[in-house]
């Protein structure tokens, strides 16, 4: 183990993340208010600590040489989340946004796992709207850094270091400092940046330019939806905008960050080969089609229900029996939903059981690899759905040849075994998750099973069971704690919540941090 | 294919069926009571139409010749299956023990798959303790006949045909008349019945000697209790008796019914060498592993919870302060979910969350193969969790030997990827009737998920969501339907009734009657 290199690469990440509070601090030296001069303060303490971890660690391993190989390099990434989400949960804490360091904690790693699960707005405790810009930028920020983390550790590094988490397959194993491979690396990085960046400041360029948005909000949501996060600088998230124009265009950029980042690059500036490939990806047009097939089975369901569901914003009720409404509030939240973004525009927890149901699904099943979206991945339910039915067609013809093909390519038995087995560790991951939570009396079943789903799919509000009462829904469960679209997690005990922390890292790192961690062996060879 | 021996068959079985009525039809002659002559009744058009239907086939099927290949096997057990589920409702109907043809299919196909669901005792209908005997026997007959039919099925009738539904794998294809085939086949049945018989007897006697149950009692609880399927001769079950006594024989007698009967009989009255293979075998062992682990757990959460739940049998409340009543209830209740029996002495879904989930989980995971428990069986959630472990393995090691063992086998891939297979299967099966299920908005989404899953699995009460009150629990739906275990599946609508059937039938033939079906391409070839 190569230490001191590990200590080197770890002191240049904490300098990295503490200068990028810098635009929430700048931000916050332009305030007035008291809330302000706290965030200040909270910002100024991440800034030292992280300068004193980083000369710290620098300086403890400034005498090393440069190998970095495979153990390194996950360490350096494992200990790189540890530091991220100590340090980021710093402003929340110490500018008394949050009453506990836990809540910081929790706030802090769902922004960066690009969940969007919030503390805020429990009976209580502050409200989003109760928080200064500063502070708000600064969970934008988490999201828009953790997304271009994950998307670098997923699609440049991982590749390189011969490991497809993918599949719990790996390859040769290869040094990330090989001269042969490091170019391409940088190369690939930079360009998958450049995307990334360049969507972002689309989004925040259209959304401010349809209006209803100030430029703070637009670029505030741009950060949060390229990630698939879902923060908002509202309260009840997107519902408060009341413009199908913005939820149009948030949309589309939902659809996008749930999608390869690679292949989008290849569909915005690839050659004309590249694009036919692109969009003959099956994985990209199996996702399309369960969200135009969900879409269309929730407006369908939503309007022959035809009920009325109270809309926090407006204090009246949104009218389910309107095709319109239904297709709307729809097409908004199942995209949200399944691409693990998180935003909402209705309390889609009380539209019927079959609709909580398939959110459910939705969220188990996320978004396409490549992207920022959580959960299993298109791709593992393309294999899972193809073996399936190749055993089955077996059945009928036992002397057929039994190869399963993705995008004319046949997969080993070893990569099948390997997707199977991670669908179910994903699996057993949602049930201890479920367990562990149904342990708090004050929640119900529907709230435990769903938080623990939204965690691990890196998705956001949960669903907590609802009551159906002559003046509307009512939350029901013995505290009356709603983890739901338009509810919070704050009011969650403090061991909940860091289970749920956790629950949300090893969904976000695909259980390849669990990995590392609970194998000894994996640590004594080289 | 050859439909006059098909037809002979099937006239046979329908003679039979109509003739398994007589001990119950005796019974009705000598009670009196409007209830009775109805019952009268409808054994009597049972008779009949067994008889028309049997003389029928049976005519018209006289000069076919006796080669039995698969396909016509297959044929005649899922028309065997269809006859018997249309006639065994028959008595319900006719008698106007319930009130449509919907009802006594369903408590027919409950019985048959010794699944255990009732619609008895829903609001504005009649209990279990308003039926005549002799339909109490019927019930618990249907339930005997469909375990045995079960037993013979998976462990005499598809291993000679050359296919395990287990694995989605077939071996060669062999005809059953084939004679060197045939009498080793009709020696195993033999067996089987052997055992199966004395196992019940066994029971009744046991159950009828400790005081308590009368002699028809016992008889009816043992002739269910063999089969895993849960029928009782009272409103609340087993709760009715009081007795720990009782709960420890049906404890015992529902571990043995969901081991697999070759098992048992090894066990019972095999030579040394047999009887410490079946010792060893790790089916069983994992079976009684997960049984011990989550009673204590449940024991510990129960007790630690410390709750009151009402107690429907005596209107007063069962303490789970006291470790005693903890530990009794869970054992009981633990063993007869995992065993798909559904028998009940509580009504547990007013417990913590985490056992109601873990309800969910057992339901799911049910018996070892070989028996009559239902659910994914333990045999493959052993493979699961092995291939798992190799896959993990393999990431750490790449290196190592890629193997599977099941009791020193090596499984081969085909058979790995088929149990796996099947395993997705079972899980779509159930999000898919949730999701159905859960289209009715009279019910939750836990009692829609839980109806399915009882259901697939074969296991019997579901469990309704429920909201604590200052006088105790209520039901958490818009309608106060109740299907848990002290509740009853009579007030769902009757397309719920008909959807819940099919997903028995579909569980307890583990997707064989869907494969089947769904493919033509089994029907064109020989």
């Amino acid at each position: 183990m190569n230490a001191g290199l590990v200590a080197r690469l770890l002191a240049r990440f904490s300098l990295f993340f503490a200068a990028a509070c810098l635009p929430a601090f700048g931000l916050s030296l332009f305030e007035t208010g008291d809330a302000a001069i706290d965030a200040r303060l909270g910002f100024a303490v991440l800034l030292g600590l992280g300068l004193v971890i980083g000369l710290g660690l620098g300086l403890s391993g400034r005498s090393s040489n440069s190998a970095l190989f495979r153990r390194e390099s996950l360490l350096v990434v494992g200990l790189a989340w540890g530091v991220a989400s100590v340090l980021g949960a710093i402003p929340f804490w110490v500018s008394d946004a949050m009453p506990s360091f836990v809540d910081g904690f929790f706030e802090c790693v769902s922004g960066l796992t690009t969940t969007g699960a919030s503390v805020l707005g429990a009976p209580g405790t502050r409200s989003v709207h109760e928080l200064p810009d500063s502070l708000l930028l600064w969970r934008a920020e988490l999201q828009w850094i953790g997304g271009l983390g994950i998307i670098l550790m997923f699609a440049v590094l991982l590749p390189v270091l011969g490991i497809s988490p993918g599949s719990l397959i790996e390859s040769e194993q290869v040094g990330v400092s090989d001269p042969r491979v490091r170019p391409r690396m940088v190369q690939r990085g930079r360009a998958l940046l450049r995307t990334y960046l360049a969507l972002t400041f689309a989004a925040a360029a259209l959304l401010w330019s349809v209006g209803g948005l100030s430029i703070f909000e637009a670029l505030c949501h741009a950060l949060t939806t390229l990630p698939t996060g879902g923060f908002s600088t509202r309260d009840y998230s997107i519902a408060e905008f009341r413009s199908p124009v913005v939820e149009a265009i948030l949309i589309v950029f939902m659809i996008v960050a749930a999608s390869s980042h690679l292949l989008i690059r290849d569909l915005i500036v690839g050659d004309r080969e590249h694009r036919r490939e692109a969009i003959r990806n099956p994985e990209l047009r199996l996702f399309l089609a369960i969200l135009a097939g969900c879409v269309l089975v929730s407006t369908v369901v939503l309007w022959s229900w035809g009920g009325k569901v109270a809309d926090s914003v407006t204090n009246g009720v949104r009218d389910y029996s309107s095709p319109m409404t239904a297709f709307r509030d729809a097409a908004f939240n199942i995209v949200s939903v399944m691409s693990g973004t998180g935003f909402a525009t209705a309390n889609f927890q009380c539209w019927p059981g079959t609709l909580v149901l398939l959110f459910l699904v939705l969220m188990l099943i996320g978004g396409c690899t490549g992207s920022t979206a959580g959960g299993l991945k298109v791709y593992r339910l393309l294999v899972v759905v193809r073996v399936v039915l190749q055993r089955l067609q077996a059945f009928v013809r036992p002397r057929s040849v039994a190869v399963v093909r993705v995008q004319g390519e046949v997969l080993a038995p070893r990569e099948i075994d390997g997707i199977l087995a991670i669908v179910l560790l994903f699996v057993v991951a949602n049930v201890i998750g479920a367990l562990l939570l149904a342990l708090d009396p004050r929640i119900d079943v529907l709230s435990a099973c769903s938080a623990a789903i939204t965690a691990i799919g890196c998705v956001g509000p949960g669903l907590t069971a609802v009551l159906p009462t002559e003046t509307g829904f009512v939350v029901a469960n013995a505290s009356g704690i709603d983890v739901g679209p338009m509810g919070s997690f704050g009011a969650l005990s403090a061991w909940a919540k860091v289970c749920l922390s956790l629950l949300m890292i090893l969904g976000r790192l695909e259980f390849l941090a669990l990995l590392v961690l609970v194998m000894p062996s994996f640590w004594r060879r080289r």
